[in-house]
């Protein structure tokens, strides 16, 4: 591929996942457990999340998994409390989250810093162990991905969500590295297979509206998924859990948007089934990324090798062909997935 | 208007809303108070909000008002933790509010049951006292908006909204009603403007989709109104907060999508002003619901008699006319805004 060729940020990135998967599980695992030890002799009752765009997702993944696994309530941050309003709440006993790629998001900082003044908690979840953010937190851990060039963030997504299950599972006096030990040799398989994306991304060429759809730990991935199309391709991609979707947004769907279902191999994609029967009966035009069986009845599919992969990592080889989908349906449509016109990679909203 | 006018149910209850805000601040009140005194005494320090749809963006309104003024974190719960995957979280010290029109939705009181089994403090805040869903609630508030038959529901959200405000003050040992008091006359005139929101409409008759904004108090508003956008007129409508806009989906807004944003006369319309100039600056469509002052520079605007009226209850006013702009968008494209496809009045989710 030539230097000049639209995409080739975004598709390098995507490529190195599954070595900097396997450096987040040899090199990163350690240092996260250690600060997982520490975290949990504190005995946090609550936790707070936050992020934007990509890494809001992440965090949103790190919820679910916190209250499924650990037993504790979460809550995503509402940064505007504190950088507009001033609140400031009694945050004794909850553990703050920040996940930021860059760790230079100034409204993450200065929330970040008020939550520690308010007695929380402080940990950083960002790609950048030198940030402001990392340095304004009482803890932070390094995912490791290495310099991401590509505005669309991709290889950094699935570090973070790595790193967050890694620590939430040392949390609990767990070592994770284990069950993630086959996940890049997964993650390989899946990338091997870009030409079968190619060929579902023909279906959305001329899509100008779509629907992501997904249950539990499938549901931050069916949102990354949407903010991936919509930032390289700008087609509107809207994401709905699987329960929200019957309330409502239903009425959009049949022959109107084509619908992109995240079916999780478990209690999820039992979860889901009944929505997606709905969507079937309905005429929708439906993709599966999901476990083969779960293909049976859509229109269009992606087997991904679950195997016996938990559920809750599953998400982190989801993701891998919604980031090649949005690369090739951006191709196909002769727009540069590497140049979305108004992206800058250090957003700095205050 | 005929009994078969497209829309007179949506319209009839949109109308109804200074009588249903007059009804709470009068007979809704002092019951309200007394369930807050009750739940004060508790000593909650942490806040988890439930709802789906609508009841949703009601729900995000008091996570605002409760981290703001009372400082209390909270979180919105993700049903599908304990319906799908059966978590059983630790919820001492835990208000969980269920907020609901209906009271009916199955999963909605599967969660709260659930909750209340691991020791939170429930309460229902709901339009039907008698639903399952307050029955299976320690506390209950009625939202008393009366029967509500029309599919996009529209007063029993400022209801919901006027509710938790009056719930969350007296929480903190005030009384909302007096900051309150003019909300019904305000909600009268700016009803009595339908003709001015018609002209507005004609803007967005072939629209193909739309981008609404805000930030704070105002957020839950664009949410909402993006919800009644899509539900009734099928438009895909992509609701982002101020900050959340420049971190990817801006690429998106220069001459593909119209954008409206909901500017509160407050902290957080300061807030936004900057990401309103750099849509301007870029040349997007942008149209203002906010004080008169905010509209300058605006392509189109919806002045709204804010007076003195507290940042805290203009998402009260703010949504009004975007509900109005909903029905008259809908009527416009010759569809009927009572009777969109897929959407039933209790949805049962499970």
């Amino acid at each position: 591929m030539s230097a000049t060729e639209p995409g080739r940020l975004m598709l390098a990135e995507m490529t190195e996942q599954p070595a900097v998967l396997r450096r987040l599980l040899t090199d990163g695992a350690p240092r996260i457990a250690e600060v997982a030890r520490a975290i949990a002799a504190r005995g946090p009752r609550f936790v707070q999340l936050t992020g934007r765009g990509t890494s809001d997702n992440a965090a949103l993944y790190a919820k679910y998994l916190l209250e499924i696994e650990r037993g504790l309530p979460c809550g995503l941050t509402s940064m505007s409390t504190t950088t507009a309003y001033g609140a400031k709440p009694d945050l004794r006993d909850v553990l703050v989250i920040a996940v930021s790629q860059s760790g230079g998001s100034p409204d993450l900082v200065a929330s970040t810093t008020a939550a520690r003044e308010a007695g929380a908690i402080t940990l950083a979840v960002t790609n950048n162990p030198d940030s402001p953010l990392a340095a304004a937190s009482e803890y932070a851990i390094d995912v490791l991905a290495g310099p991401e060039k590509a505005l669309p963030a991709t290889k950094t997504y699935t570090a973070e969500v790595l790193a967050l299950h890694l620590f939430v599972t040392a949390l609990g006096g767990g070592d994770g590295t284990l069950a993630a030990a086959r996940l890049p040799e997964l993650a390989e398989r899946v990338l091997a297979r870009q030409d079968e994306v190619r060929a579902l991304a023909a279906r959305y060429r001329f899509a100008e509206r779509m629907v992501l759809t997904s249950r539990g730990y499938g549901y931050p991935t069916a949102r990354e998924a949407a903010l991936k199309l919509m930032e390289t391709s700008y087609v509107p991609a809207l994401a709905y859990s699987g329960a929200d979707l019957l309330h409502g947004p239903l009425a959009m769907v049949d022959n109107i948007f084509p619908v992109i279902a995240v079916v999780p191999d478990g209690r999820a994609g039992e979860a889901l089934r009944p929505v997606l029967e709905r969507l079937t009966d309905r005429g929708a035009d439906l993709m599966v990324v999901g476990p083969e069986k779960a293909l049976t009845g859509a229109s269009a599919g992606f087997a991904l090798p679950t195997d016996d992969l938990a559920e809750e990592l599953q998400p982190i080889l989801e993701i891998i062909p919604l980031q090649l989908l949005a690369y090739e349906v951006t191709r196909a449509r002769g727009q540069d997935p590497d140049a979305p016109r108004a992206l800058a990679k250090v957003t700095e909203t205050h």
